[in-house]
């Protein structure tokens, strides 16, 4: 439907949303990294970025809850199943390896082995994420190919970063320093994302790497909870992909006493610098949502309980409706109203209130008093908005971050494949 | 974003996939009608129906489960809580009265107490559905100065189902024939809905009549069961409104002897005849989806209940992936897959099919060995697609009509109220 557009046309548009330029981030002692071309695109551009890791390092992942998954993903899951050990990470760009079967778990398999040999590590010990065309078995031995050509070094953030771009207009980084013991740590992270696009079936992936000495388990537990709060709380189209993974590397260079639990109080300042990283990247995906012109953070409170105020902002945030609203600079709080009652959560019909910035639309149950047409116009023309709703409840608390939908969405995801 | 458009150019255009003409619908007996306008919109046009029925009539109704709701379908489940009897209904576009709290409440039921007095019926006896803006309340004075110049007449279907359109752009209308005892009787109805539009919060209304003599009991379950297989089987943007409602009334005009229970095995085909008009009213809603230019039966089998099959159908009709790629002509099966991974129910990863039509993309999970580009292209090019999955896991099946998400729907839902 949509009129094809060049290739080159679109990769030379970047996101009006997008920081403006890639952060300054810490190195962290005990990775290595270097990327590549295994030429899984036509194009001339890396496609690999591999990382290797100290013997030291423990490793934590979240994955995808869907219900196909991907050989990827599987196979990490697999190799985090023991003592969470990890000598490397291999990522590729072009080909998701999903639905592919007994055939791409094969092909991930030999991946890892390459990418071992090259670490010096066994193919057990390096894990792997794929981002790319779902259906299509890797083509490992175009990988195994490319990396004896890598050469690791200390990590070029934003080589990383860029080397693991699908549809993503801009390359995506965070860092964060924090103490342990009154010991400095850094902690450094990637990520890629950016809804998804015809032919890709693209992911959310999401790598960050500290110096610090976490075991397995305490890495695995501050994850699951720091990856609720950030990327579990960001929807771009409400489509979650078969490949998503967060993983989570801990060297263990850092000279502090190891921590050994979740529950250790020394963990305080770290958790901090986690969520910081975590919830910058899962922003900057969101900045870099297919189409979008406004970043929105959707605020819901008063609800039954913080999974009640979660499910009501996720449905405001994927609303068609809401979206195509807020593309078109309306403060169309009616929708909002709408959508929170299809939530299908408890609310008090004549408590709920709707603010756009500091501008009330609604208040108990009804337009507000205050309803200001001219200053509401005024604010809906930021590029960031803030959308605060009472549910008028009970205590419960969510944000989400969203974007809008704009013709740009359908453009990117209504070309045909080709 | 999109550039407004007047609102000349935008009633102009009708839906691609539009019926070519108004159906001939039977009359029924014990129903008389009227349209006329309140001035609830600006422009010229009718914005008011009403229908006088006998005091045989029995009705009954299924309504939005949206937590919010309305005032005029509170009214309507309030009116049908106890015999199911109604001498009337009063319909207005333009206005939703939702979210509107005592004032709409008040402002409802003044309309219903005029509708009555020209009827010659109480106010109680009248159900009333309205549709357009949401938060406004109803401005019932225009109502109530528009209902005694309406004369009631035998039944304009054509007119009644133009006087309840909103952003709809053809009027929608259904009948069918059934024998109950021998006896003929009829079934004619009318529904409006297709999607939503700035300012309106449109919803989806559908009003059935028939001479069948059925109480009100048997007249309800056997409306819930057939809304279930029609009205809920279909979805434009997953965004539910407010004010959805379905009403039957039954006038038990017809000379056969009343049934008194669903169980009664006379209602076998009057209940085919239902069937069939309220799946025919359903899809015409999908027909004129906005922006629609496909429709898309989605078919899921070999799931592990119908309810799973219709989760799983449902998740595939409302990924706006799938419904872009759709757009796009593109057979994107990846996105399918996708799309059932994300709907969280049970399913064998290894068995997963995807037909298009009669042209396989995907068979036991992986793509098609029959897979041909350009047979799956031609087809794609149709108005009208089926798409059938099986899951793998049991026998449970589900069908859902959805339409394709194009720029246009963002055109229409991303300009300014105005």
């Amino acid at each position: 439907m949509s009129a094809a557009k060049p290739a080159a046309a679109k990769a030379a548009l970047v996101s009006p949303l997008a920081p403006s330029r890639f952060p300054d981030l810490p190195a962290i002692a005990g990775v290595k990294s270097a990327t590549g071309r295994a030429g899984l695109y036509k194009h001339a551009r890396p496609d690999l970025a591999l990382f290797a890791l100290t013997p030291e390092t423990r490793a934590a992942g979240v994955f995808t809850t869907n219900a196909v998954g991907s050989a990827p993903t599987d196979w990490c899951k697999l190799a985090l199943k023991g003592a969470g050990a990890a000598r490397g990470l291999l990522v590729n760009a072009g080909c998701a390896n999903s639905f592919t079967g007994a055939a791409g778990d094969a092909a991930a398999k030999r991946t890892a082995q390459a990418a071992g040999a090259v670490i010096g590590a066994s193919g057990e010990s390096i894990l792997l994420a794929s981002t790319g065309v779902i259906g299509v078995v890797l083509d490992d031995a175009k990988v195994a190919a490319a990396l004896p050509e890598m050469t690791l070094a200390p990590v070029d953030w934003p080589a990383a970063a860029r080397a693991i771009m699908t549809t993503d207009t801009f390359p995506k980084g965070a860092g964060a320093t924090a103490k342990i013991d009154g010991v400095k740590v850094s902690i450094s992270g990637i990520a890629k994302g950016s809804g998804m696009i015809a032919p890709d079936m693209a992911t959310m992936l999401a790598f960050v790497f500290t110096d610090a000495a976490i075991s397995a388990s305490a890495l695995k537990a501050v994850l699951k909870e720091e990856t609720d709060a950030s990327f579990n709380a960001i929807t771009v189209d409400g489509d979650r992909s078969t490949n998503d993974c967060v993983l989570l590397f801990a060297t263990a260079a850092a000279k502090h006493a190891p921590v050994k639990s979740v529950a250790d109080p020394r963990l305080a300042d770290f958790r901090k610098a986690l969520k910081k990283v975590l919830a910058d990247l899962a922003i900057q995906i969101v900045r870099d949502g297919e189409g979008a012109t406004k970043l929105v953070a959707v605020k819901v409170k008063g609800a039954k309980s913080d999974a009640s105020a979660k499910i009501i902002a996720r449905t405001i945030s994927e609303s068609p409706l809401v979206k195509t609203a807020i593309a078109g600079e309306d403060a169309n709080w009616g929708r909002i109203v709408m959508a929170i009652g299809r939530a299908d959560q408890p609310v008090v019909r004549e408590k709920i209130a709707v603010k756009f910035g500091p501008h009330w639309a609604a208040r108990n149950g009804a337009v507000s008093k205050t309803y200001d047409e001219g200053a509401m116009s005024a604010y809906m023309k930021r590029s960031e908005l803030e959308i605060t709703i009472d549910v008028g409840v009970g205590d419960g608390e969510a944000v989400m971050h969203t974007c809008d939908l704009t013709k740009r969405y359908i453009e990117i995801n209504g070309d045909y494949r080709s």
